[in-house]
């Protein structure tokens, strides 16, 4: 059964916190680079989209306003998916259950989806091979995930930042990347799931899946958010985050 | 004019003296890791097959032995090509010229391989999209490179291993990920001039120059060699090399 940490309340509580204040690297860095993958507003218009991991559904909201044709926001968290309904929105519907159990008929979408959820995942590969199912052909699946240079070192090698005498950051302590798996750490409340795989892995499976690799970024955050808040220069010394846009066999 | 830092007499004579000793890590993990991802003797029979940055031709007569039809090894130093050369090998041809200077008909080959040289190119787009033009269609392109995580810090971070009270290694010290371009550092002698960029930018040049990419791999040693000389885990932390299998396409 997968984790659900997000209905945990000290977890959900603090989580939400984050992003209402905008003090996580999601409106800096992860959303730009997610969103500079999907496609153009006219492409766009009509398609048939899932989010995998939708959380208070922002991003299928983004999706329908800029013209999707129907979006599907799937999410094991019904907290979080409260909160999504409470801003509900045409066309999108939401459904609450893991990626894992999810099922589909073949074809039924144009775009897939995934902001930050697929280090939750165990095992991706049976995953990429319903998400390729899932799409038309020709069709897209974009996501974005914790770097594997993150996920290494989570709860293996803590403080994660090595320091300098005066408590600058000076460097990230890479480690045990070649070790695949579970990774448990706090982030919020104690005991945290997540899964490491390398980029190598993570490419192969799409491959593996039938996807062709269109993109692949590791970027730090924007450059306006960089000057308001000079703290996120550290994101240059490791890219926090991977991203791949990959496209279904036609 | 790109580097010729191998006929420099001190580096050649260090690096000569690292490979014939075996105790780097060419045998144990680069090597292995590379020949998996070429053309099974079946299909690698008659092949066309350039090496770029062949140095002194074992790939070149490890490709012969195995069946290739023709092999062409081009490589900048003229002292490895005449160690090369001393073991002169039908089909194999040498070339004396940097990679970024050569210059073939379009469809001369149908497989390229490239071991650790590619971090030593300043602009590898303009490399890519020859060495597409030089493959036929469905051709393969294999080639190793130092990590982007060991580049990156290249002459920035040093020493580059942290280290616990005991002498003992316990992380790679990861920074200055972004920061593409330039490393100056030492390697026998001073001043040996390598490029960083990230596994992101290696893999999207690939991708505008045409290529699909095939396989990715960010290995650790081979495990008989780690049991040998068991230093060999420490590359586990981290992944010394990137190895990509791309295909033209056909």
């Amino acid at each position: 059964m997968p984790q659900n940490i997000y209905d945990n309340p000290k977890f959900f509580a603090g989580y939400d916190r984050l992003r209402a204040e905008n003090a996580g690297m999601n409106e800096a860095l992860e959303q730009p680079a997610l969103k500079s993958l999907l496609p153009d507003p006219a492409d766009l218009a009509g398609m048939r989209v899932l989010d995998i991991g939708c959380g208070a559904g922002e991003m299928c909201r983004w999706l329908a306003d800029r013209g999707a044709g129907s979006v599907v926001g799937m999410d094991i968290s019904e907290w979080m998916l409260q909160k999504a309904a409470a801003s509900s929105h045409s066309p999108v519907t939401y459904i609450h259950i893991p990626a894992e159990d999810a099922s589909f008929e073949p074809a039924s979408f144009d775009l897939i989806v995934s902001s930050l959820t697929l280090h939750y995942v165990e095992d991706i590969s049976p995953l990429f091979r319903n998400i390729h199912t899932w799409l038309s052909g020709g069709g897209r699946f974009v996501f974005s995930m914790e770097h594997p240079v993150t996920t290494a070192v989570q709860g293996r090698i803590e403080p994660r930042w090595l320091e300098d005498g005066t408590g600058r950051r000076v460097a990230w302590k890479l480690g045990h990347n070649s070790d695949e798996g579970e990774r448990v750490s706090a982030w919020f409340v104690d005991g945290v799931i997540k899964y490491h795989r390398t980029v190598a892995t993570v490419l192969n499976t799409l491959i593996d899946s039938g996807f062709r690799i269109a993109r692949v970024l590791e970027p730090h955050a924007v450059e306006e958010a960089e000057r308001a808040r000079p703290e996120l220069l550290e994101e240059r010394m490791r890219p926090p985050f991977l991203f791949v846009a990959a496209e279904a066999s036609a």
